[in-house]
């Protein structure tokens, strides 16, 4: 009964996909890491296996209406494999590309108009120096490949660190204008594979250590234009990439006013974890109607301001310990943990809060994550 | 990780209980009646067993910080000897047996001074006439235990009727006034062990053969005066019988104006699965924490109108297949299916709307459901 949609994956953009999946009669089935992952600990049918693991992705797939992801790291020549024999592979691999290597993402966009910082592919100290010389000190250099969450992120100072970065040859990277910004934002969309675009509005996303920590949706004092701009550039890069499922655009709001993409993730993204308690329709349920190529959900706010607080790492060996103080003195505080074992800095989950006064929800959100934090307790 | 709740049952309400298990870290446990029913698609760690039996009652309950329902049909023995060994059972057997017998309900309320149908205990056609001739016909005849959604429930017309009915003891039944009333109600509430107890608006259900067709919260036009006796009501009941987790109360809004009690249910209920989409903390929710005796959540509206309509039976054999025209119909529609096989009358999901204009919400949740009963189709 219902369709079958198996993800790669069994972390907690898994996990946060059971809901509405249950909800929708949608079977879910997760190719998980581990047995005892935040995925695997509610979705019943959470065969254990590695995302590059080609027997163990053909096996998840087999019988599923489609197959989608919860991280990018899945090799491309096994997804095209898979489209070959048939399977609904959303976003597909020639979209999911993108969000694998920085520098075809960053030649794509560039093609499709989309402002991006100023970058350059180098290869050689002399070419990131002559790159560095011509936008002007500091720059920012990035791994193609593999980088989430500020990892695989270097800021170069001068030409003297750029020859001592690049000193030998360790194939390309992607160097990068160091932004100027006044914040980052996030504009986050799903597209369906017949065409159907819905976006949420446009959210502030704030950073600690290159890690997303707080986001407030919609994002506060952004003028029509520039939130427009944003939500016209994502579309732009959902439809120009063929994207499918949720697409997050990650992008900086610079000091001279400009509106620059950052990062894009083709799936359930850290910026629209508020849209569980604070939208109509939820991210997770979006991506699942989404690659099942059904209409989309409408996303209209359920109130004037969500303010989504992430919980990174924990003094508690088990956050829940703060329940009892924690609803006692946020009962409007909707809290999300993971299931993950604690470890310094680790997403162990996060508490939305809704409602009309935007400081207030800020101060009770940070408060109420650090009851699950646990900081001096 | 978390707390661990065991369930008796596995069915919708079951279900249904598994997404915001998964949201606070609580590891659900479901004693379910088969394998692939509708709780124990959603949730890992469902054994199989009967709600009868003994054995399979204590094996779920072991290790568990609490033993719940979903629905009342657990012996007493049973109960009072799971509480003997030191298991936390929520709601107590004392207070289950106001669930699980009419009489005893009916006994008690009346002693609490809860405003009820006029009622007798009766044990043969002459003790009926009696109480058909004094309180006036036709009246109502209920047995005390077993039964649901109508079920168990007889009008008799007049005292041939009774005679003809009752002319072999069979053990005493309750038999009522029949209430002329303008409309149904329902006062939902949830108590914690400590004491703490907190209610949702009072709704209008919309009764359809002696089956919930349909909620609306609130119940529209509804007087202060009668909401708040409702609500005092309802907790009067929680508190006088020692109730924990959520307790929903069926009411009658008498033509005269009395607010009479119908029946009582300890356990999520129909009458609040608007609650999912339409409060900030759902009924589902707050049972896990009440019966885990943690503070209770907020249980403001997060719209001024909810309204949920049942499905009951359909013309598919897949409600989903209704996915594609009705996504695209009432893309603000929240549709929930539970895993159920079709069956004709069978309660196989419902669909919630929430928003301003309440004739539009009915008449599109109403138009929504009908999609996925294929009437027509």
């Amino acid at each position: 009964m219902g369709p079958v949609v198996a993800v790669v994956g069994g972390g907690q953009l898994a996990r946060m996909m059971a809901a509405p999946a249950g909800a929708l009669q949608i079977h879910l089935r997760a190719l998980v890491e581990a047995p005892d992952g935040a995925a695997a600990q509610v979705i019943p049918d959470a065969p254990v296996g590695a995302a590059s693991d080609a027997e163990a992705v053909v096996a998840v797939a087999a019988g599923a209406d489609v197959l989608t992801f919860e991280h990018e790291h899945v090799p491309g020549d096994l997804l095209r494999d898979l489209v070959q024999r048939g399977v609904s592979v959303q976003p597909g691999p020639e979209a999911l590309a993108h969000a694998q290597d920085k520098i075809v993402m960053r030649t794509r966009l560039t093609e499709l108009g989309v402002p991006c910082p100023r970058w350059a592919e180098v290869r050689s100290a002399e070419e990131l120096t002559a790159f560095g010389d011509e936008i002007g000190w500091p720059i920012v250099v990035k791994t193609p490949v593999g980088g989430y969450d500020g990892k695989g992120v270097l800021f170069i100072g001068d030409a003297a660190e750029a020859a001592h970065w690049l000193d030998h040859p360790r194939g390309a990277v992607l160097a990068e204008e160091k932004v100027d910004f006044r914040r980052e934002l996030a504009a986050l969309v799903a597209r369906r594979p017949s065409g159907e675009i819905r976006s949420w509005p446009v959210v502030e996303t704030v950073q600690r250590d290159g890690v997303c920590a707080e986001v407030i949706a919609p994002a506060p004092d952004l003028p029509a234009a520039a939130a427009t701009e944003a939500l016209e550039m994502a579309r732009t890069i959902a439809e120009g990439l063929g994207v499918t499922g949720v697409l997050a655009v990650e992008l900086f709001e610079a000091e001279d006013g400009r509106i620059l993409v950052n990062e894009l993730a083709m799936r359930p993204h850290n910026s629209g974890h508020f849209s569980i308690d604070g939208s109509v329709t939820s991210q997770f349920e979006q991506h699942l109607r989404a690659v099942l190529d059904l209409p989309l959900g409408d996303t209209t706010p359920t109130a004037r301001w969500s303010v989504m607080v992430n919980l990174l790492g924990s003094e508690r060996s088990d956050p829940a310990e703060a329940y009892p103080a924690l609803m006692a003195a946020y009962p409007e505080a909707k809290v999300h943990l993971y299931g993950k074992s604690v470890r310094p800095g680790r997403k162990l989950g996060h508490v939305t809060l809704t409602g009309e006064d935007l400081p207030t929800l800020r101060r009770r959100a940070r408060e109420a994550v650090e009851m699950l934090r646990g900081a001096g307790a």
